[in-house]
């Protein structure tokens, strides 16, 4: 495990792959959407049958089973579909087979593309020089190379921006010590590490220029599940007026009526909270509960960056037309932060 | 350490008393404070002398070490002068000593009066029936024996309040998770450890009636500065309309006309975050701040609780009056909270 150690895990079935997600060795939405849809095509490839129907149902059953791993991951959702949609198409198993995987590769080309394209356009949102706080981790580690919310402080740190960043080191799983402290470091951007009840201190001394994380499922008025603290993180910047921004890719964006409590937020294992390494750090007999996603209401929200451009209050027009595909980039929207800049939200 | 050892330290110098405060074998301002008086009742047995002005200088300076320990204090600054003028009113050395074990002793038994008169009077600002949330610790093991805001807890308890305890872990130190749940256990009140993080997602969701916790430090105006994290909770409570109470001896309100910046808050050890047992949880290399205290500006606070009874906002006078000696209980304005009441801040 990072940062202790870094390790290649490959894997070669599609339940291979569903481990990798339960036990996080992968994480990040774009990530485990992009993992899911090769899921699906190393199902297609394990299965001997010459019956098109038997190959269909198959993959069917193990669409819903990839999904399971990750029920409230809406980009996964799509790419499933995306996938067997492909492999539906053909008439021959064998182009069953590779339309599925063309397919996949595309999946993945556009996620590497979208999180470039909000590197860049995320960037501009940054000031020149100051104070960025992030909480867990939307680096190269969640994605497929390159990141969201931390993509952009890449970008603005390549386009020579003096940027701090202040990380939280979000618990239980600390992907904001372990991952993003790790992409900063080997990045080269100047970096530190706070536990997250500092975040508060830090957006109320006035030195934090801005706030951005990445987001897991976007609703259509713009409220967005996050990890676990994203909320309380958004409520402080508002209070203290510094501006929030939630960077991810439109596959994310909802357009369906489905409610957060029917999506199923996931909580997870209680020993998370427990122990971190060996030693119990509770008495024993503790009732606990680890949720790992939190809603953040649209009016917390400065802007959410996608890889079409960055919609603003009011959300919901801009949500409905960026989740449809072959909407065109906004990018000179993009407003650039200069230094020393008022951030208050109008 | 607290919860796998639970051991009790026998100290003989002022020394060990201390190094206890400063390895946070004891922790919490009033039990610091009492720790304190008695550190120069020790000092001043362990000194072997006729001359009283030499008795008085050494005493002086074993106070202002006993300060530097913990130097934001306010109820040990108190109590450290509250001993040596005791100790400074004598004309023998053998009534030196003996006057100020006497005064020590006064301000060991008014503090668990304080703390027992606090729990009596938060009792009644707590719901008969629902959730409370609350965060480092603020019990018997921070007090000389019964605690503040988990004073009140226990004492609406006792009472047959149906209450539920939600506790933040508190990172770094976890005194939520090691010391609050030990306690709670101990008292068989039904509580739930979450991580800091979490307590956003609770208090949204509608589910917390109220929000308690002790305080370090009051400022003449009401703000608050508390364990790192208070901060962030009184924002999202106050976002949520839901209760935020402090609770805390008087001895902690400053009338002074000192700044935060200069009582200088202080910041922990790295290795508190870096590591909590052996294994290290980040990439080496990586820079980290560790503060330990947050402000709570007054306009985020329902009421601040003392052994006098309850402040209500604006705080400015009562916390002048409360703050001096022998002013009057004002038990009879506390208000009880009803289940389902509404808990909107005027």
């Amino acid at each position: 495990m990072l940062p202790q150690e870094q390790s290649v895990v490959t894997v070669h079935t599609h339940t291979e792959v569903i481990s990798t997600v339960n036990n996080m060795q992968i994480r990040g939405t774009s990530l485990v959407a992009v993992a899911g849809a090769y899921a699906l095509v190393l199902a297609s490839k394990s299965i001997n049958t010459l019956d098109l129907q038997r190959m269909f149902n198959y993959l069917g059953d193990v669409g819903k089973e990839v999904l399971d791993a990750n029920p409230m991951n809406l980009s996964l959702e799509k790419s499933i579909s995306r996938v067997l949609l492909a492999g539906y198409a053909a008439k021959v198993i064998s182009s069953v087979r590779s339309q599925m995987e063309d397919e996949a590769i595309a999946i993945h080309r556009e996620d590497l593309a979208a999180n470039q394209l909000i590197g860049e356009i995320g960037s501009y949102l940054l000031p020149t020089e100051g104070a960025i706080l992030t909480m867990s981790n939307s680096g190269a580690l969640a994605t497929t190379g390159y990141g969201t919310a931390l993509g952009a402080i890449r970008s603005a740190h390549n386009r020579s921006k003096k940027l701090q960043v202040i990380v939280a080191e979000t618990r239980p799983m600390l992907e904001g010590s372990r991952l993003t402290m790790w992409e900063l470091v080997q990045l080269g951007i100047p970096s530190t590490l706070i536990v997250d009840s500092a975040s508060g201190k830090y957006i109320a001394s006035g030195k934090v220029n801005c706030v951005v994380v990445g987001g897991d499922r976007i609703s259509p008025t713009g409220d967005v599940a996050g990890v676990i603290g994203t909320y309380p993180l958004a409520v402080i910047a508002h209070a203290n007026q510094v501006p929030f921004y939630v960077m991810s890719p439109t596959s994310n964006i909802d357009q369906s009526e489905k409610t957060w409590e029917s999506i199923g937020l996931v909580d997870r294992l209680s020993t998370e909270i427990l122990q971190f390494s060996k030693p119990l750090i509770v008495p024993k007999g503790v009732n606990m509960h680890n949720p790992s996603v939190d809603i953040t209401p649209s009016k917390y929200i400065t802007g959410i960056v996608t890889e079409k451009g960055t919609i603003e209050p009011p959300f919901g027009n801009d949500l409905e037309k960026f989740s449809k595909p072959n909407t065109g980039i906004h990018q000179e929207d993009s407003k650039e932060m200069s230094h020393g800049q008022s951030f208050a939200k109008s």
